[in-house]
């Protein structure tokens, strides 16, 4: 049976991932998770701690985001399913840009968002296969996508 | 040695996917089958199910026809040998749909289908590696070609 | 100004690609349109009349739907946008498989049916970026899509 | 000599691209310009003026989404270089999706912001080659590039 | 109109190519026809000739096997069609080579020979869309695909 | 470690793909082979025995090249390394074939050969990382590069 | 979880490899590493050991530069993140090769070199992900990009 | 008839590029030149005096490298034939990542450098297609390559 790679990217304030993470593996569906480093901090640091501290504010966060897309590059191209979820905070830039890379490489995306964020959403909507509002809807396609089965 | 995946598309309302997978376990060949979801009544309802009831038939439709492209998309993607089935009824549309899309990838072709439908499937065939009328065929050809054993 | 290349795939008993082509060109847009052959004899013929008959139906067929696939293939691949049309009659794999061959190579992918087909199009239709009911309409998606006007 | 074109993504309020073009023009590079349709209404409206209306918000959007996406991802993909730009309203999730979209196309990457948008721009800075503040910037690295002339 | 691009591959001591393009000429149909360096001496000495003498038959032959190679590659990669043509003498491995080459790139193939050498020819002719006898068929398959008309 | 996988192309009448598999097994390299169907007779009849015969020698060849295409274009698509051997009888066209597949695919090339053959081979030598006279010099190839040790 | 696979290219005087490795082994991070033959004399006469001598250097060096190739090129591919050391000696041409090899192919790439060397290295470290000073910072790279945790 | 693309890659302090583009003209051959900026100054002042200075000399170097790489990849991507140059003097670092960028993307490489670079250049001249001393050879192989006419 295929395992299936699933990437989560975008809002990293809520336990999304976890809500989501925790009821594929009760139902034991083959599917292996990534995601970004969510700890905030360390995402915003990493590339002067490991690589040396800058002076100036761009180059302090043009190094950290570069490290970071090491890491966001490799898992979202080895990904099956690419799952976005966009939150009411924060400009989320790199969540949308995710959903135009993942879009590019031909992934299966599935975006998350309240409804109220349809109309800025709309061109991300329009390149996913599934516009969710919950997690447990992606849980929900995962189940079904997975093992055909569909719980009414 | 290679493990081959097979992708079985088309027909759902025969039991020709059972026919060619109970075989080929019998034969013991290292084959990993993958096929759509074959409940018709799921394939239709999922979108809606899972992500909210449509009053027009037309999006009640898509969202389930998107849902599913996330199983058969990847799945197609991930397949050495797609196999399709054309059988007596409806209008099978997706079955020439998901030949076109294997094709287009370069996947390897395999078309079941009676002889009755040579001319309009001509276009489809033209584009197999092998034209069969049974799920044995399928087997056979399995058979051979990850084992070397041709049985006459 | 880029100049658009657009592919008039599927029915080929009604003049929609008349329609689509002259109504472009009146309205001077940089649009190169190409399709099948349209002329139903010479399509099935062509095989045999150029390379030789065949006794068997099936390999008769097949060198014609092979020879027609050199200028199917090709104009596929360089177009940007992919217009199928759907009509009432006859199987029609050959626009279905079309549609798929072009969503694998993500050309925008543009469906033309009766609202009586949405059910057995729905696969088709969910990989599209739009789905027509008239020739007319893909002139004004063109029109718009081209020259950014909107005519309401 | 190469013939380069550049796509102008992003803000729609503002005469930025205008500026970038007319200067571009009396410099004679050899340059096409595209760009997404900068019509707000039109663009919003297009799906559904075109394609029929529709009752929900959701599926208005949808529609007219898919069918600009027609336009820019076939510009996009004919792009040499993706110019976008970032203001200071709106959410500009779009203009995101298309810095991703065109960095996954290994299309060379030109972001024009604020100074006081960097932080959460820094994934998408991240990806581009070059990160401006002003048209004339942009003009002034088409120049460069083009041409190999540096003015100081 | 498309241009077709075809390449000539194969057989270098008859005329089969010269009748092709003059016939095609003929018909002022839009095809630019490339080919391999046809005089043999030349294609035999070219590396020594230009980059300095080898005392080694084997790298005299591979200098000048990579400096056609520079001509061969390029010009099969911007091709739409390649034809090769298999005569009846000597080994003739880089027709087949160019074959194999064609095909994974998913050129549309066809191959010319007479029908003694079906049986060792079997894979190459099952990669192709059209196995002709003659150049005269190729031309009528040029001209059936290009124009559309098909002369009985 | 990476596994790497070696494709046995070419001459079907000799015991060179057993000698480079036992020595390598020997050497508990970590290689999977893989090679076309090396029965000659099951090979040129398997399309007719398991599709059913045809009256025509093309068609009967066409069928069996095209199932035995099935094995050889997955299994090549899988290499890391193809190995293509040239004996001294027959055209062994279709080994020609396989080597551009192949070099098209960007696969590393070995190829074995008598000197003899030089010229006849040089654009397909030309190709190749590698140009031995024997299979223990592939072997020792393959140890070297997977190793890292060279024997002296 | 993701195995990563990381190729380590360039200077083969130092034991920087080693120290990367055995610090992440430590860590127990899921890591395969790969690397070039970093035996300088085998690698420098593997071409002509094994497929015999050649009297003209070029030739002698070609021979064996295209056998380490085999071995370069498909682990190059195989990686998801590049590293590539330049050193003090020598003149590395091939370790920046690699580095424009890798770019091409999408692969993270990160650099170590000293700062003295910044100025000829830029086009390097602009297709960069990172440019480390050390083979710690790496590891720190790896551990913080596969584990998400930063180590302060 | 197909009008080739070459890109001039390397040294930049002798007017070797001069020779090959004045002796290609005189030849009347369709060969449209590109290269990177070679005005040494402005090629490493142009990020900073287009988009600010730097106070550190690594970024000031980075953002002049990502300025000229919009020229570069842009270039070597539509080149057909990638001719590199190596002196004597430098180390020529990006010389060498052209040169492994344009074989990633399966150019024709031309490589030219004097014999004494044989042993350092020998990882590049393996992947390139023919090896030159001098502007005059290149000027040859364009000629043979294009025109099919050897002088001898």
């Amino acid at each position: 049976m295929h395992n299936w790679h699933v990437y989560l990217s975008g809002e990293i304030h809520t336990d999304w991932r976890e809500t989501i993470i925790s009821r594929t593996e009760e139902l034991n569906l083959p599917v292996t998770f990534s995601a970004p480093v969510t700890d905030h901090e360390a995402s915003d640091d990493c590339g002067a701690v490991i690589l040396g501290d800058e002076s100036s504010k761009f180059w302090y966060d043009h190094k950290g985001a570069k490290v970071n897309a090491i890491r966001t590059r490799t898992l979202i191209e080895t990904a099956d399913i690419v799952v976005v979820r966009f939150g009411d905070k924060y400009k989320q830039w790199n969540a949308a840009f995710d959903a135009g890379y993942a879009s590019a490489l031909g992934k299966s995306l599935i975006v998350i968002h309240d409804p109220s964020l349809t109309h800025p959403l709309k061109e991300v909507d329009a390149a996913a296969l599934a516009v969710a509002q919950t997690s447990e809807q992606v849980v929900d396609i995962l189940k079904y996508v997975i093992s055909g089965k569909l719980v009414r």
